[in-house]
């Protein structure tokens, strides 16, 4: 069973490279009554983190308010260990804690993070470099071919039935969707974001596209479907490429479509299309140049290559508990980096279209699905998957919501093409909403 | 009058710092045979410019073909010195040897020079650092408060009633239009351009607009005028302002404008909007950290700032003749380059539009504006001026017809703002050119 794989690959990592998690042990000092010095770290910690309105419990009961401001939150701490890991390892812990019950909180999830990533972001300006050291994110994982694999199946192999429980019905799109307007629903919205990349790729009946990362395959099918064009795409995850194929016979796409299970570095051919949806936060920014050189030899003269992707205003490392528990080797680019990615094939870039504030809604979306199916979730995995997953998904929605993420599409071609569209007129002629969804 | 200074401020450079110009001298050689070794390094410097189909005649009649294919265009050679600086230092000389009719063509300017770029471009990646050297184009001139103001005198203050004579009679606009369909006139697209930037900015009534740097005033008016705005607008070439406020004043928007005679550096205050439409290319990339810090200051928190201006696929120094004779201290970015300004102040790139061969089409009606108007200008002016200025014309057409130069116009806000436009639609609802025109 699906299922079944997926415990085993998750849980062992928690059990073995993190301590935070070991619960029992560490319950045993919370029947004793903090320190002076306990109540002094955390004023200090929340003045580090540019006093966010929030309310620290302590295991005892007592509670520490913050300065000048009515709290709007309240986070419980189980036992002084859990304070420790906090001071020692904040970006890391504080989804370790969360996940394991030993942080509870008080007020809504994303509210509270949209207002930690928003004191965060101003109080950073200021800090010592002692404490941007200690504050730092680390590395990303390598991306090599073989630890790419092991990178995207420890977080896309979870199993289709899980994502099936939260995504969208009609095409399983694990990236932003388009709200043209913000009552749109999810199903809509994703439909809506396939319309607007293939307008964005001026596709026609008989062009060949050649796809980088397709997830459950729903773009290429979106694309043979309603533009009748070739579609070859490629991906490393074994249970979304059986999703994919499955999903295309059944449609009568066969022949249109073929899926690769191969690394996007294997990509061989020449096409009128080159599009990534979501894939170039896994790529790692020591791959760029040889992604730019891979689009470079699989783009026609006259073709067009569109990156869709999260991405920095400028460049960051990623959250650490987000690379760390959730997605192994993932490094979003700023627009700088993205750019390069541009400059060094010599492309001429058409178009950046940010939708920062739609990935919010997208994530929203998301977690409303997800909490729907809590208890359901919760009986495939654990009750700390849950909470890990609630996590991740309520601190990306607020990541978007407070600008330390955003999500660029960028269109480009071979800088001598002459073949350009005249404006962007064409892709707004129409909704891009497909009508009765 | 404004024509006899400009005689003044144009023809000393190029007597005391150019000696290609001095033409008795050198036409004595003329009457000489070319030596063998004069073919060879001809041949020599064709193969090193990727081989272009030009022939080449020598001052004694003498032919040299390109080699394996048809010459669509003719380059005559006046005298022996010619080809010495051609071959010393091609970047400059052309221009210079062209403009002094040392150096005549049979065939399309404009054509032969888009040919020329096309070529090089693909020829450079082959050669060795010593051509690199060879035809490099140097730094550009520095662009302080001081040497701004003289730079721009240079160019801006050649007087209003030469521009009158080949920009749009409308708003006389000396920067890219925006051509919706590819009929439009110059009026046309000139208009529709000031329509697609008040757009892309959001504009409503009651707004307050800072503009760095603003040629004649054109866009200042058409916002007061359209969008009941408030508007500053900052430059440091006296001549355009007093036509500015004159028109402005006529047009009895004197309420609403102010036309700032200083540096853009100066900017106080703080807007709705920041815009600024082709004075990047004029800034000099040491002083884009200072550029964002402006801007930074300069916009509200919901404020959006737009920069519109020439650039690059990858950074590259602007053609020395441009710089030398028409353009002092001129550098269009690369996009990349572009992306640091944005970087810097942490702000959020929200759009990026690429005009390239729009601004190919703006050229190209100016040109023939331009040569309509050609014997006026030769009379206003000289035979010499006339040559460079429809060199420079033909010139930059070509060099955005074949992707050296491209135009960007990127739209961007503070990080922290959430006060964004749902997408792009808006700009597309009605056409941008106006009725009537």
């Amino acid at each position: 069973m699906a299922q079944s794989t997926v415990r085993r690959t998750h849980h062992p990592e928690q059990a073995t490279k993190s301590n935070v998690l070991s619960l029992p042990l560490e319950r045993s000092q919370a029947d004793r009554d903090p320190h002076s010095y306990e109540r002094w770290l955390i004023g200090k910690l929340m003045r580090m983190a540019g006093a966010p309105p929030v309310r620290f419990r302590l295991w005892n009961g007592d509670c520490i308010e913050p300065e000048q401001q009515t709290p709007r939150f309240t986070l419980t701490l189980a036992d002084p260990k859990a304070l420790y890991s906090l001071v020692a390892n904040p970006n890391l812990a504080f989804g370790d804690l969360y996940s394991a019950g030993r942080l509870e909180l008080e007020g809504d999830l994303t509210d509270f993070m949209e207002a930690l990533y928003r004191a965060v972001h101003s109080a950073r300006q200021k800090w010592p470099k002692w404490l941007n050291a200690l504050w730092k994110n680390h590395n990303p994982r390598a991306t090599g071919i073989s630890e790419a694999k092991e990178n995207i199946h420890h977080h896309y192999d979870l199993g289709n039935a899980f994502y099936q429980l939260w995504l969208d019905s009609a095409e399983m799109q694990y990236t932003c969707a388009y709200y043209e307007d913000a009552t749109k629903t999810l199903e809509q919205a994703q439909l809506a974001k396939l319309e607007h990349v293939c307008r964005k790729l001026r596709l026609k009946p008989g062009m060949t596209v050649v796809e980088a990362g397709c997830g459950w395959g729903g773009l290429a099918r979106y694309m043979a479907r309603n533009y009748g064009v070739t579609v070859h795409s490629y991906n490393i995850s074994r249970e979304q490429l059986e999703y994919a194929r499955a999903e295309a016979e059944k449609q009568g796409l066969g022949q249109l479509i073929t899926y690769v299970e191969d690394d996007y570095r294997n990509i061989k051919g020449q096409y009128d299309a080159f599009v990534s949806i979501g894939m170039l936060e896994h790529v790692g920014k020591e791959n760029y140049p040889a992604l730019s050189e891979l689009i470079k030899r699989s783009l026609k003269p006259g073709g067009i290559a569109l990156l869709h992707s999260i991405g920095r205003n400028r460049p960051m490392l990623m959250n650490a508990w987000i690379e760390k528990r959730i997605f192994p080797g993932a490094y979003p680019p700023s627009i700088g980096e993205f750019m390069e990615i541009c400059e060094h094939g010599d492309f001429s870039v058409l178009d950046v279209e940010n939708l920062r504030l739609h990935y919010a809604q997208t994530l929203s979306h998301w977690m409303d699905n997800f909490t729907a199916n809590q208890n359901q979730i919760t009986q495939m995995y654990d009750e700390h998957f849950t909470r890990a997953w609630k996590l991740y998904l309520a601190g990306s929605t607020a990541a978007f919501r407070a600008g330390s993420l955003q999500l660029f599409q960028v269109v480009f071609t071979h800088g001598d093409n002459n073949q350009l569209p005249q404006s962007r007129q064409d892709l707004y002629t129409f909704p891009a909403t497909p009508e009765g969804v």
